[in-house]
């Protein structure tokens, strides 16, 4: 019925980039490559059956398209429920599609990443079955492994001014001292710790539930562009795929696997950011919660999250630190908001002249490193630009 | 040494109140009277030397000052601490204090409360040893009895705006709903506490820290008046007692004993009422904490409860309830803030004409006893003022 390509010639052809791998390396990576186009994230009999035959085998199954209850058998499947599963696969089986995907992913340097891989998330195995089959990455995988330390910050799009203030405290402070800060990309508390991280010169992911070619929201198209530069920007669906309610939520286990620990900003009552704190539970992640005013409807889900979900109470960077039990670099003693040396950094600017960070440490008596971060701070919160002859004291606002 | 008169006599000359009593029940009331003004309130020895020898013969022993092996046995007090005991009791006998402390309670109606009585609140029977000789109490010490649901409502007198409201908020509708609000009469939000359940007609206990015919702080007089009319005003010193800072700790403890759960609405790092919640721990009174913006150094102290106390996350009144494990009447459902009886009380409310709770009842619709609740909470929240010809709307703030 399908006549779908499955051979080295054809995965060659349509994954350029990998072509100097030994054939069956290579068609493992198209197969699953091909599996991604095929099954929507966290299908759980596609994880099964693949882990039980191997990609390539599992995706000559669906090719075929015959039931075959031995194949049902040894994915530990439900036999009846096998047969929904391939005909939920099959109709997906286009050739057209697949290459549009790629040739999408080779036009935007988005990379195919498979559980073999070495720079493979190796966190991510612990959504088991439900792990993603392949991942879509712009940017440099390699910051996604467990060797570096990775904290998820998520919130409402409808943040306050409040809740981004903290998620950019909390994000500034955390990939200065060498985490990743992982969220999802939306407005709000997402978008909050992104800039932070990216302001301090921090490794900052964003999860994408629709293809990482097609930056959404669209709003923050040139945020994410900056992210697939300076951190990365990753999907387990192929380039050219929609957003969709379903993989948003599916999105989300992926933020909570690949962290240490998931922080929780603000979340109004239905906020998609306690599908992640689940998602952190189920998979055992450290969970926090900031509070915020209990007249705050911002807040409603953290406050829910306290009490229901045992969410540590999280006021501050060290509060994370302690959640995810990590030895990063501690924050100077009673200056976790490092105000001498934002004092020292804005005692060196001056409104009417630009200066170098390079100027500004000599001046500040600080390493240029260190003021670059506080720059990025100060930038942050408004008080310093940076124009086209160097950094500015900001005039100050009413 | 000292001539320190304990008998019947001198007891019907010092309470003539109750000369009504039988000899040995008066004296027993004289016999703690007298023990109230010589420890400091907490005082363990005291406790376990009453409870075994019985407060006239205990207080025997304290006037003839020899150090009594058997009786220190008998209250299982070590012999060299019972020594000291008595030479820290010793020096403040004087039947002129006796005298001019009675005479001030008399003078302010204020009663003597000792375990026995029927009307003893016998939650603070929980505090052991450390239970008070005797309470002095002004109002009507019945609303104190267990069969009355109480909670304390403890806070910063140093709070903000949003813990005022919050505390203003869970007072009233906790005391509307019949519970009676314990709290300390400090500034801040004990004093909101207190103000939103005198104005909901509520009934609330100020414990204090000095004796109860000299409010503190001074600024809260009036206040503190309304109280001694409307609720309780209690203290376990006798009356010219000066509020010191161990009397202001160990009050916090009859606070947390005297209440079926504590909540703390904003507390800073080194807030009193961190210890009051410290007392409610010991006691396993439920303990809960409001949040606050983590920005907030008024919500800091009620971060670390919720962080190292295990205390409960508050949010509503609702909560509390639940906290305290209360069957009170439950707040209208998906209404907890009563927006429909607000909306209808405030619309038979005129601006420029005067109106009865009776009047405003019928126009509304509802029940009178409603409607004089709905009052206190618009007046609390400043939309409507009572005049001397009724009730009228406020005039709308900028």
């Amino acid at each position: 019925m399908t006549a779908f390509p499955l051979d080295v010639e054809t995965a060659r052809r349509m994954l350029p980039d990998l072509a100097g791998l030994d054939d069956a390396a290579l068609l493992h990576r198209y197969a699953r490559a091909v599996w991604s186009c095929l099954v929507e994230p966290g299908d759980g009999d596609a994880g099964r059956l693949v882990a039980a035959l191997g990609a390539t085998v599992a995706l000559r199954e669906v090719i075929t398209g015959a039931r075959d209850d031995a194949a049902a058998d040894a994915a530990e499947i439900d036999r009846r429920a096998y047969g929904a599963a391939l005909r939920r696969w099959r109709p997906r089986l286009s050739e057209d599609t697949v290459r549009v995907a790629l040739a999408a992913a080779a036009r935007t340097g988005t990379r195919l990443l498979v559980p073999d891989d070495d720079l493979w998330p190796e966190r991510l195995d612990d959504l088991g079955p439900h792990a993603p089959l392949c991942l879509w990455v712009r940017g440099d995988p390699a910051d996604l492994r467990r060797s570096r330390p990775a904290i998820a910050i998520v919130g409402a799009r409808a943040a306050t001014g409040y809740g981004e203030h903290v998620a950019m405290e909390l994000s500034g402070e955390l990939s200065a001292d060498g985490a990743v800060v992982v969220s999802g990309g939306a407005y709000g508390i997402d978008g909050a710790a992104h800039r932070a991280a990216l302001a301090v010169g921090g490794v900052t992911a964003a999860l994408l539930a629709g293809g990482v070619d097609r930056p959404y929201p669209a709003g923050h198209a040139r945020l994410l562009e900056r992210i697939a530069d300076a951190g990365v920007l990753a999907a387990e669906v192929p380039c050219g795929s929609t957003p969709t309610k379903w993989r948003f939520l599916q999105r989300n286990r992926l933020i909570a696997a690949l962290a240490d620990a998931v922080v929780v900003v603000e979340a109004g009552a239905r906020s998609g950011s306690l599908n992640t704190a689940s998602h952190a539970s189920t998979l055992g992640r450290p969970l926090g919660a900031v509070p915020g005013p209990v007249t705050s409807a911002a807040s409603a889900g953290c406050h829910r999250m306290l009490r229901e979900q045992d969410a540590r109470c999280i006021r501050d960077a060290d509060d994370v630190r302690e959640l995810a039990g990590l030895a990063m670099r501690a924050a100077p003693a009673a200056a976790g908001d490092r105000t001498d040396e934002r004092t020292r950094v804005r005692d060196a600017l001056s409104a009417r002249v630009g200066r170098t960070p390079a100027q500004l440490a000599s001046q500040a008596g600080m390493a240029p490193e260190e003021v670059a971060e506080i720059l990025g701070l100060l930038s942050l919160e408004g008080s310093a630009d940076l124009g086209h002859d160097g950094w500015r004291l900001a005039p100050a606002r009413r």
